[in-house]
């Protein structure tokens, strides 16, 4: 049974990021909602707020995957070059969107009005559709297969929420872990042996070092709940076979 | 003055970023001693465990920067394949390099020996040189302009400790923090005004929302001194005048 594989990328669009003041939270946020749709995260690029960068960025990953999405630089200020940067990739022009607008008139309506620097986050690539966002307004921004997100991981997570379900995806990943106070390099070729073993499984090895001793937890993946459980089970059983105890959920 | 700027770039290494599983902590880490050493970081790209990806991101990020960085995948498992994938980036079969074999050999002939699978971690692109690793033997490993570099984010740690002040860098960014209780959509024209009057400044606005109020960050940065200093005073100034209390270093 060979099946469809939905694969998506991701931009990450911020100068905050490629100078390490800020800790990028939307990677890890968006690869775990991607995997609950069935959708694979593939490739994550961060970029500058240079727009060559973004352009290119952008038109190199949303022919080659299912779905792109960006993160950053959709607020009011002015190296908030997203919309720009993604209409010049798509090859269409900056529209104000009226649906935006509209949500942005009644937001600001009790908070100063909607000046012309509230009107930016208005705008967006001609023919879009509008992501709610249900924490400050501005909406996130969806062309074709390209999803323009927020910076702010909040506003993101709720983005991500108003998109749950809408997007076609293929089986989710399905994983178990197991972890054992063992040296990664003593059970590398168990390891290998088990994989093997169990065709459309992969067993992803994360080493620690915690207490004074060393130890691994093991991800075992697959899409068929049935090869899960029995490569996760083998891998158990080998380990404790091996004088480690295994420790089924990870240490 | 124009001045030489040195750049970098970073590949992540990993199933475990893509999948959402693990958080990554390499890009702020990399990022932040990267401008220490007056290098600029200017893109990264997350790829998954898989050969051809990683050849595809190494090649064409080492020949557009003074600098590469690799992080994860030199580990003793079947998934760590980033040294064959780098030795093939580059052209170069893989070999056993002898000082990390005998660092290695020092490292476990009190924790059980030297086996094969150990051994991987003494492969290196050939014509390679070692970078130190302080906390569990395994170094890091130079080619040229390539850097490669653990996942365990501690590890890595150690390996730039190792490299501080090793790699020509030109002036490094310096930063001023500055904060406000303001909505970011104000202010949007009084920053870019502020930047437009200080030559070789720039304003980052880093907007957020803590106990029911909105307000935002402003980054300066500079590579001089005195630029940053006049830029940073000049935003407070403007900013007290309009009513909205500037608060030096930031909320």
């Amino acid at each position: 049974m060979s099946e469809r594989i939905w694969t998506a990328a991701l931009v990450v669009i911020g100068d905050e990021i490629l100078s390490g003041r800020t800790q990028d939270r939307n990677i890890a946020q968006i690869a775990s909602w991607l995997n609950v749709q069935g959708i694979r995260l593939r490739e994550v690029r961060v970029v500058p707020d240079v727009e060559d960068a973004i352009v290119e960025a952008v038109n190199q990953l949303r022919t080659r995957h299912d779905y792109l999405f960006t993160t950053g630089g959709i607020g009011p200020t002015h190296d908030d070059i997203t919309v720009d940067a993604i209409a010049r990739a798509l090859g269409v022009p900056v529209v104000v969107h009226p649906d935006a607008q509209a949500i942005l008139a009644d937001y600001y309506a009790e908070r100063g009005g909607l000046t012309e620097m509230r009107l930016r986050m208005a705008r967006a690539p001609e023919g879009s559709s509008l992501i709610p966002n249900r924490f400050s307004g501005a909406p996130g921004i969806r062309h074709g297969n390209v999803f323009i997100m927020a910076g702010v991981p909040h506003i993101t997570a709720g983005m991500l929420d108003a998109l749950t379900g809408s997007l076609e995806g293929g089986a989710p990943v399905l994983s178990e872990q197991i972890g054992c106070w063992v040296a990664e390099s003593e059970i590398a070729d168990l390891l290998v042996s088990t994989e093997h073993a169990h065709e459309g499984s992969q067993i992803g090895s994360y080493p620690f070092f915690r207490e004074g001793r060393v130890g691994c937890n093991f991800v075992v993946r697959s899409t068929s709940r049935q090869v899960l459980d029995a490569c996760a089970a083998d891998l158990a059983a080998r380990l404790d076979a091996g004088g480690w105890p295994a420790i089924v959920g990870g240490i």
